[in-house]
């Protein structure tokens, strides 16, 4: 099977989440992703208006995170800014889970935290709503949890499990990416992240399940020449 | 002069902010917090009710965090998160500037986004309503930057300027503590924070002009024999 940055390329979100990141290094992300036909976005929720419009006529989806990337806010906190941001045009929203709940065994503030969030993100004015993604911060989970987390954002409404924000000790790993795929089965989405930097890791991972993938290195790995094939098997 | 820990112990906001931190760990946090007088605890969100309770008829105040650790979230969700937080007893809102926005140049943005936390802040049906430390990240600002950026979070409203959150690459130092404090006057907090590790550093920063110290070694630093001289001079 060969491989394509094609056909990867539309598998990869774009993402800047540097809290020092600005408007022109947004305009670029933007723009780069148009040019590598990214799948989407990931910014800031501040720059949500801006990448609607940026994106605007692409196939380019604006994404953005909520409780990024501690998780920590309230339930409410996050409903509210995810109704804020789909409101503005925000298509996936990359929401973290309530950590310190879930280590507290408080496993109804976890599913019903992740229920909020997409409960909030089905209601837009501008079309079908958000699709959410939940990171589930695998590095600070045994395999136990992981099952177990899965089933809460599963029941919350979760469309995708992402296991990493770039804030954990570890990111995405191909167990940890082959234990969720076969936790979820084939309905949910499997988002593998947190600091990816060779397109060899990102295939491990897609050979492991998972079907998106988010790094700030996409254009230095697709930056390659168009149609030219990654892997040859 | 001597410094007594008792003297110090009453500047310091015992803090716990990491996202897996638990139920048990929050009450040991409160425990210890009353029995060596801190000035507060500051922990995430989710446990302030949880802290208003335990620390009913103390000295220690409960602190807690807006748009932490980046900033990132929009101004009405800052605004929002506070309502609530304030709402349910906090007393002390620590709030992490819209980094993003400043380094566009957006200051209409940063100093409306302190201003909204400040007006979230002040409505509260039990008591006067909370105080807000406004964290502008000393570790991305240039000195002429925070110059500007200390004028937009007075301009807002902000009771003290906080040094740093712990998760951007530098801390407090003497050198930006002096520089905020020569900015602000007297009439404004000076909290200084970020992996403060020892006594001699939190009494360097004292004598810079910190007045409030962040630290998640308080219980460390400040376990010794009551009323014992830290420094003699």
């Amino acid at each position: 099977m060969a491989i394509k940055p094609r056909d990867l390329s539309k598998m990869i979100d774009h993402t800047l989440l540097s809290p020092t990141a600005n408007v022109e290094e947004i305009k670029n992300l933007c723009q780069e992703a148009i040019r590598c036909k990214f799948a989407a976005v990931s910014v800031n929720p501040i720059f949500v208006p801006m990448c609607v419009k940026l994106l605007k006529g692409s196939s380019v989806k604006v994404g953005t995170v909520i409780g990024y990337p501690l998780g920590t806010s309230t339930t409410e906190a996050k409903a509210f800014q995810t109704r804020q941001v789909v409101k503005e045009g925000a298509q996936e929203i990359d929401m973290v889970v309530n950590m310190g709940a879930f280590k507290s065994g408080a496993n109804d503030l976890v599913r019903g935290d992740v229920k909020a969030v997409v409960d909030a993100a089905r209601i837009s004015s501008l079309g079908p709503g958000a699709l959410v993604k939940v990171i589930i911060e695998t590095s600070y989970l045994s395999e136990e949890e992981i099952e177990i987390i899965c089933k809460l954002a599963i029941e919350g409404g979760a469309d995708f499990i992402q296991t990493s924000s770039e804030f954990a000790p570890t990111g995405a790993t191909v167990d940890n990416v082959s234990l969720i795929r076969k936790l979820v089965g084939r309905e949910i989405g499997v988002k593998a992240s947190g600091n990816l930097t060779s397109i060899k890791e990102i295939i491990s991972l897609l050979d492991a399940g998972a079907n998106r993938f988010g790094t700030i290195s996409s254009v230095r790995l697709f930056n390659t020449k168009k149609g030219k094939n990654i892997v040859e098997g």
